[in-house]
């Protein structure tokens, strides 16, 4: 079952990297085109692609073709992609390394780095209106779903609110309402924007909101657990930032232990929603498999 | 006739402020609302408004409603603020001074100014997304139009050739075709946009493409003149920049002279083809002061 999971995550990479490949396609240096080598830079270099495979797999699971959810698949990636290369930028999180590569700034030097992220946003946008020129209200409203979620009352607000706890420890519920924002809506999108575009029903799309947001907390705390736990190495980007930085975590704040049990608990919950929609006759197999290996992972 | 064209002009911004105001509102503090402060600060602080008029006017000249073009104006007017915050950073062009005002980074530090950037951007397709709900093919092909332009092939990409001309002297078709993606872009825009909405036929739609086009250009050599003329008070930002910074300008390349020389034949343009247009029965009187206007502006 392990095997058929890593077969069944790559069938959707093999389906994903081609188009994301070509979703931002090189240009002339005539063009500026030097925007988009450090936008590709950064685009292309791998990733676990949680995102895309979740649109893409939860799409699958309500009955419809997943390559309808490509051009969402990619406009979620490089909203995350933009988001990671700015959060890296000295004058935010400073960070030398990501995915194993220099990052971004360090590449190509800070101002290019801002136009490549500006750029990636700006592209998502664009790569999901071409797609509604075959115009149907779901597509509208599956890019309303991604672009609330990317914006300054969700995935933005988030990283304003860490901009500020830096450097103090914050209130469990002020943490929760962070990570919701700052990790968790970009979780919850590809989720609620499959959705949209299978045209779910009001229950069922409320019981994937309740995997989804389960989901988004559990993947948060893992990565503030992996940031004590993990080697830089095999994470790829710097370890042990969060208590240089003084920084509130679950682990910071509540103690590795604590942080697991609570990594546990979101992973139930996020499971027993799961369970109720494969009780509605839909296959839910690769989505519970993936809620595991988000657990289990180790970078 | 100034008198009209002020009065005129007093009418779009009193229909464009309001709606601007309630289309990027204030937030809790507990939701990230710092950068929504922020994002509102530039966005709120006056300046010409000059895209989002060229839109509702051209929607006006074709006679159309005008309130039907409010979230596309809306759209551009966030693109260009979010533009000029991010090109005022210290990474970039390193500017304190914007619309008379400190620049958003030097009044809320650089993290939230790249924050508040980004979060215009998005709010620029959430207010487009928003509006489709109500969906029609001319609105998305009209969002479709802003996006490609806002872009890494349109203003990202002229931005980033002027990123890599710093301290040269570029070839005058180097910089002519720098201008017209960094400046051009975001003018040619808010007309085709409007062309979009308003359905107007391929023919009128070209006429309007020769008329923004030119008077995008004119808009950029006017920038490039005050630059030299104006008095920092008047312009409500720095100038002598760019002899400083060794910029390459249609002043530095050429001369004063020879760029007003230019400046009156790209406007001498601009009027022609919208003389065509006045030729197939639309009241073109507005967008005609208009391009006096800028013209004979100095700030």
């Amino acid at each position: 079952m392990i095997w058929m999971f890593s077969q069944h995550y790559q069938h959707y990479l093999d389906l994903f990297e081609p188009y994301l490949e070509q979703a931002f396609p090189e240009q002339a240096r005539s063009w500026g085109g030097n925007v988009t080598t450090a936008a590709r830079y950064s685009l292309l270099s791998g990733g676990k692609r949680i995102r895309p495979v979740l649109v893409l797999a939860t799409v699958a699971c309500l009955g419809s073709d997943p390559e309808l959810a490509l051009p969402y698949a990619a406009a979620l990636e490089m909203i995350h992609t933009y988001s990671l290369v700015h959060d890296d930028l000295p004058c935010m999180d400073d960070d030398d390394l990501r995915r194993g590569r220099p990052t971004c700034h360090k590449q190509f030097g800070e101002a290019l780095a801002v136009l490549a992220g500006d750029a990636l946003l700006n592209r998502a946008f664009e790569v999901m209106l071409d797609d509604m020129t075959t115009g149907c209200q779901n597509k509208i409203e599956a890019a309303r779903i991604i672009a609330r979620a990317a914006g300054s009352s969700g995935m933005i607000a988030g990283q304003t609110l860490d901009l500020e706890a830096e450097g103090q420890l914050i209130p469990p519920e002020k943490l929760e309402r962070l990570h919701q924002l700052k990790t968790g809506q970009l979780i919850l999108a590809p989720v609620l924007a499959a959705c949209a575009l299978a045209d779910a029903s009001v229950p069922v799309t409320s019981l994937f909101q309740s995997f989804a947001a389960n989901l988004g907390l559990a993947f948060q705390i893992q990565d503030d657990i992996l940031d004590v736990t993990a080697s830089e190495s095999r994470l790829g980007k710097s370890t042990g930032k969060d208590q240089r930085d003084q920084k509130s975590t679950y682990v910071t704040l509540f103690g590795l232990d604590t942080a697991q049990a609570y990594l546990k608990e979101a992973t139930r919950q996020a499971k027993e929603a799961l369970g109720a929609v494969a009780g509605l006759g839909y296959d839910t197999t690769f989505l519970e498999d993936l809620a595991d290996y988000l657990l289990l992972r180790d970078h």
